[in-house]
């Protein structure tokens, strides 16, 4: 079994600039992360293999980001109980518009948690997770609120918005 | 405290035809649920109250549907660490697709876990609430495991399409 | 091993509407089809499985029918050197266009053809299918060619609009 | 109660290169604004305290700029009788569709008057609130004429496209 | 010189269906308002006259909803300082998209008001001039004030949204 | 050689409800037209011949309605010098957004005047060829002149939009 | 009278980059061309009086460019019988698509024959242009003629594709 | 009669950086490859007598590239029974987007088998093609499964996506 409870996984290797922000926002809410290339579309049978291992290597939550066709999160989904949180990476002209609609429009039955579009969405998933992971651990729970009353606290210490955005 | 681990909110009353599938499911699947119709752009306070107050009603999941501009998921998931689910309804000229991205693309900082657009996303909903508090309800867990099963099996005990949908 | 060159798959029975033209135009042209109700999402297993024997079974062409996410088509291309024609369901709020990037917008490496949304798409997966086998079924080739004539015909015999459309 | 009859707002700071062009604009007609950063998400009580307050701080007319889900402008029409802009700004990977159909697409009872997106938005707004001002202080109004009239006789000084544009 | 603070034009009788909502709201806050119906691509010269008397007709609001190319309201705008709202009517194949778009996207110098699409758009029309009015007419403001308590008092009154929706 | 200036050709005898207004409004404008099925997939010999003796009968203008991919205008444009009207039919799931694209974005090279999308843009299509015929047809001009006067007497001869739609 | 039969306005200087080409296209030709910026927003009274003027200044057709809402060729074609060709000039966020719809969803009535978005709709407004002159313009029905030709030319010239692209 | 069993044509020099790359999949598969501009639109007889010639000139499969309004794979598609495969080109303002919905949206009885747009789109025609010719060519069909396992083995021997990208 893992000592990780999240596994982000991705497409290609070249999704990493933005699905690297999760597993670092994990990693500054204190949760160990497991990353890993899995293509739903180049190595099906290790992503059979990683999805029906999920439960027993003790991932709590997945977090899958893909792009254009995407449908990594969507067979990860279809392919274990663990809840997968998705990520469309803009990798095609369409700006990961189509991204969004492969990994949002799943059918009843089988839900993926889609956050936005690009790094906003990865960053996001992270904290998604995280939150889920937050009624076990309480060292997290206290992290994300840190972070949210941090968030707050950088708005409110500078509501000036001629200052330069640093 | 209440005896509900699942909040549904909607927008408007009218949201009821396809947020009643959340519900639905998550009743069938052992799950209490909570049913309020609380409106971002009506009732502003009863939002801020409603989301100030959701851990301490032992909620451990929202699910929020909302139409058009769909205000009400972000909000609730930027004024608590509950983690929200959102419902893209199909309520305006633009077949959901105006609710969707309002959902969905939310800013780094604040997730809100988007599904599918009307009621395959609201079953989701369901579902994917459940699965986030199967890891400390065995008997949730069976019960999502049990209704996969039966999923596969409808589809395996008549694999030809010629045969008349019932 | 089958007896049938093309097998026609469908991620729904819901789906036959449409996804038995393409049946019936590959039984016009005197070609025999196995059509079967494969899930991406509910039976992944059988999927795999599907994929995994689609060349012993002697399938020289696959026709995957979906809507909404649409992973059938990919996931079944991914699996199989057997070539892949995608047909795009129209089936949720989006009319088809969600089905459509989900089908067509495959990565490097994992073709599918795509055809029109809905049921032009479906005839014409059967058209393109017949065409693929027509270089070694001359019967088939001659059907496809006569069907052509005829639709010549059909516009030259009465090119006049205001007739009325039977 | 403020000296200013125009507040703007947005979402972060990163907005300033475009909202700014609201507040220049409505300072080159004579009326006094007031900036901030009031984030829906980062910031919710801030917006709920900011838009209670707003009618006493002597605000007649709010201009409020956001991107991606883009709920600052609903949220505070929402909590406030002050009629509220709203400008799309082009944040996300959308290119301010997704802003644009999250400001505009309100339910009726709660109104927000929605710019282009972008710059020009912002500039539009800054007129918009001039013009709502205009009918109680004639300054602004001919301020806003004498511009009108500047515009029209810029295009008309040099109609001949071939000139270089400055 | 008009008794009507407002004015509310349309391209078409046809739109009168939504946009008599705008009529009807306002008169129901205690507004007179006049209605005409001006077609930009028909009357041109009644619009440019139409525009150059709205002040002094003492019209303090235009609201102009149109359809397709939509230019009724930009073009009001660019040939008067009174404020103009404009509504998007999805008269064509395109659902309102088309009309929505040539009514925000106006160029820096020339604002239009944009609302939603259809009839929730032409309400909050209605609501958005009265906003604009209350500021000089303390029944007016008092009558917006009392519309929006009573749809919170609504929403609160009826939370349960598995009630039959009236 | 013909004795019609116009023809009007359409991709399928379904064309025909909404092309038909384009030779219904060229007959009330004293314009004999010639309206033929020329399908550019299904009959391309008679689309190529058509085009080539197009200017040998005597046509001035061809209009032409096509659904879906919508090729029939741009390859009438590509094989005579004869001026083209195109005219999107909406005839797929995408509401005629394909037709307008596949008919609009020709390359530099071969123009085809694209008009609305369905029976206004038939209409208009009438109107544009008949404008097209006027500078050497008085009579034609005269009629086109004398429509126009009538559309905006029809305004402003009922400008209550509370009046019956007839 | 001018001694001109092409006018080609825009709506701002800005537009000139991508108008020019189509007045370049129309000199190639032979037809001399007046150019000048009428801008529906900033100068409706000139659009007016341009309008008004067309047929008397002897233009047998006008080019309009405009970008985002593009009321240019719309609010033309309503004040004048001379035929109008409108290109749409991606300037916004929205690549174009904004000023498609705006130019090309006209109602029934005032018809604008809409290109394609950008440098290549420019062109082929002077093309179509050019070819609505050449049933009375022999040389530039000789010289449309000659291009098409020549453009044929160039391509069987060399129909490698693996020469380097000049 | 050609020793090519593939040509890539495409519309034009210009699309070359993309559809070469089909052109490099098929020789590395060991297909060779007839490469031709043809333009639809400026050599439609050009492209006439290709599709005419096909068949006799050995082509099994034909792949057309282009952009816009993308007529080519369409129009080949009507003119031969030879199987054509469409890749869209990104060679417009809307990325390619109007190119696929001309490629993909055929009409029932012309099928195209449309890839995804670009670059990626380009290699899967070449992979699809080399696909279709497999059954006959144990040599292709070799090369394609070699080229699948190294894809996967690649991802496999490098499954920790913090590695740099090369």
């Amino acid at each position: 079994m893992s000592a990780c409870s999240v596994a982000v996984v991705m497409g290609s290797r070249s999704d990493w600039p933005i699905m690297g922000s999760a597993v670092e926002v994990l990693e500054q809410l204190g949760v160990t992360v497991h990353a890993e290339v899995v293509s739903a579309h180049r190595t099906p049978l290790r992503l059979a293999e990683f999805a029906a291992g999920a439960e027993a290597a003790g991932y709590q939550v997945l977090i899958a980001g893909a792009g254009g066709a995407a449908h990594l999160p969507g067979m990860l989904a279809a392919q274990t109980l663990v809840p997968v949180i998705g990520v469309p990476i803009p990798a095609t002209a369409l700006a990961g518009m189509d991204a969004m609609l492969s990994i949002a429009q799943m059918p009843a039955g089988v839900p993926v948690a889609t956050m936005a579009i690009g790094k906003p969405g990865a960053v996001n998933a992270g904290l998604f997770a995280a939150a889920m992971l937050a009624s076990q651990q309480p060292a997290v729970a206290a992290a994300l609120r840190q972070r949210r009353e941090d968030a707050a606290a950088g708005v409110l210490a500078q509501p000036d918005p001629r200052q330069e955005v640093s």
